[in-house]
């Protein structure tokens, strides 16, 4: 077991009402990656496809993870060589550094005979989103590990939930092909938030997580709401309003902003819904003159994966 | 079925984060309540034994309750006679003026042969509320008559949910017989709360209801934390963070202020360590020279019930 081939799927972080905690991984769109492990001690980054990124191992997300992982492994003389094939955009807002650290680490650990685990994974990743955005955030590594819905609780200690996936779960992406920085998208938050917004929040959360386990779609749609900073940051994204309603009129349960955007996700009752929520995302997206992705997919509750 | 007797639980709202959504119903203590169908029209409050509270129908909970009840009742002539056994005592932060509203439409229901919900029910004891305290909240009311965990998702609309109840909580509250008036203990809260606070507040509160689902009893500790409104009202009671302390060191999973005080409620896992935290509740307050009454229950999954 010297090279294997890895899966990494996107993630939506931010699902609504769970800003900073609640997170899902999706089927599509994910990254492959190679991982071998080589006689030659250290970590090399040999090509990156489909995207430019760095190959300096010190400025590649996945290489700075595998660092992070490889400090708490007892060998030294480990050597890992990485390939990635990029398919999740860079700057999409639906996890694409996460994708590379969350990838790399599982699959060295893999290689390495799984001595860590899924958790501790997760932490070797965030170093990956640190060097990615400055704040080691769990908010996309933990769905791309974990798989499913994630809801980070607390950072200082760590303490992350798998939450349960009802099955008949679907998501829908549209990637509108415009830059929005993280930064941007943090600075126009404001810091302090009224309390009664912020108890109308922190029940929508209480709702979502129900239903989640419930498997009650209808109190899915009624708790996707985000009165907090949805409000402020969906000025960011173009026809966001008439995308959210039209979407929700095609048979969507709702959604949001996918990280900071400036990707946006639907979630739907099954794959004729979700698909259903596609076709209105094109309709509304194809005269505005912005180049656009869309992506249909199950929940991945499995996480990344060795697929060979 | 002329006549019935109903037992009418008291509850626990604001349970931590879940300040202004989530409640919770206790075995222990409850009211009684003797509910009787007359010959003639109109409410009736036949006594009040145990607290001194009015007869007058327009100024009691109970019965400007069943008057809501009986407004989309499609009969004018049913005469209802209510006579209460008070154990809550009102002003306690338990859920007294709730109780009695719960208890007498779940009754007055029963007498009609079950022609409302549970959830209609709730809408109409929510007009008790509104007597009692100003404002018709479900906070109390609706895990009184649903019993267990309740959550408050919405008032526009009234969007009310049960949550799952692990088997093994038990609760220990302190009622120390001090004043602490609901209006007071609002406008002491502040109308502005930092994000962050927000952010960790609907964290704890997803997991929360995580941990209910899962039964993660360890969980439901690390997520009984409220960050925004426990510092600003603990003031107000007597020995708070000591008596909190104590209480965990003891076995305590956590706990807060019941509704807006002056009880204090602490939740454990079996009645073995809801004992221990009642015995170290007792040797906190038995030097501070305040009168006070413990109660140790299982939590009540049943809601009110008609017991005779």
């Amino acid at each position: 077991m010297e090279c294997i081939k890895v899966f990494a799927p996107g993630t939506v972080a931010n699902v609504a009402c769970g800003f900073d905690v609640i997170g899902l991984a999706m089927d599509a769109p994910g990254d492959e990656m190679i991982l071998r492990r080589t006689s030659e001690p250290g970590i090399r980054i040999k090509a990156v496809h489909g995207a430019d990124l760095p190959l300096d191992p010190a400025k590649n997300v996945a290489s700075v993870a595998v660092q992070a992982l490889l400090q708490k492994y007892d060998n030294p003389d480990v050597g890992i060589e990485i390939e990635i094939f990029k398919h999740i955009h860079p700057g999409s807002g639906i996890g694409s550094s996460a994708a590379s650290s969350a990838g790399a680490v599982v699959g060295v650990n893999h290689l390495l005979g799984e001595p860590f685990t899924k958790k501790q994974l997760v932490r070797f990743a965030m170093e990956g989103e640190r060097l990615a955005c400055g704040s080691a955030h769990a908010d996309n590594v933990a769905p791309a590990i974990l798989g499913g819905f994630t809801l980070v609780r607390s950072y200082r200690p760590l303490d992350i939930t798998s939450l349960h996936t009802p099955g008949e779960l679907w998501v829908t992406v549209i990637h509108p092909q415009i830059e929005v920085k993280t930064s941007d998208a943090r600075e126009i938050l404001k810091q302090k938030v009224l309390m009664t917004d912020a108890i109308r929040q922190w029940g929508n959360v209480g709702a979502m997580v129900a239903a989640l386990y419930q498997e009650d779609y209808d109190l899915i749609s009624r708790s996707l709401e985000d009165v907090i900073v949805e409000p402020v940051r969906s000025i960011l994204i173009p026809a966001f309003q008439e995308l959210k309603l039209k979407c929700k009129e095609a048979g969507a349960l709702g959604g949001g902003i996918s990280g900071s955007g400036p990707s946006v996700f639907m979630l739907s009752k099954g794959e004729e819904n979700a698909r259903k929520v596609a076709d209105t995302m094109n309709i509304v997206y194809a005269p505005l003159g912005v180049d656009y992705k869309i992506y249909v997919s199950r929940i991945n509750t499995a996480g990344v994966k060795i697929i060979d």
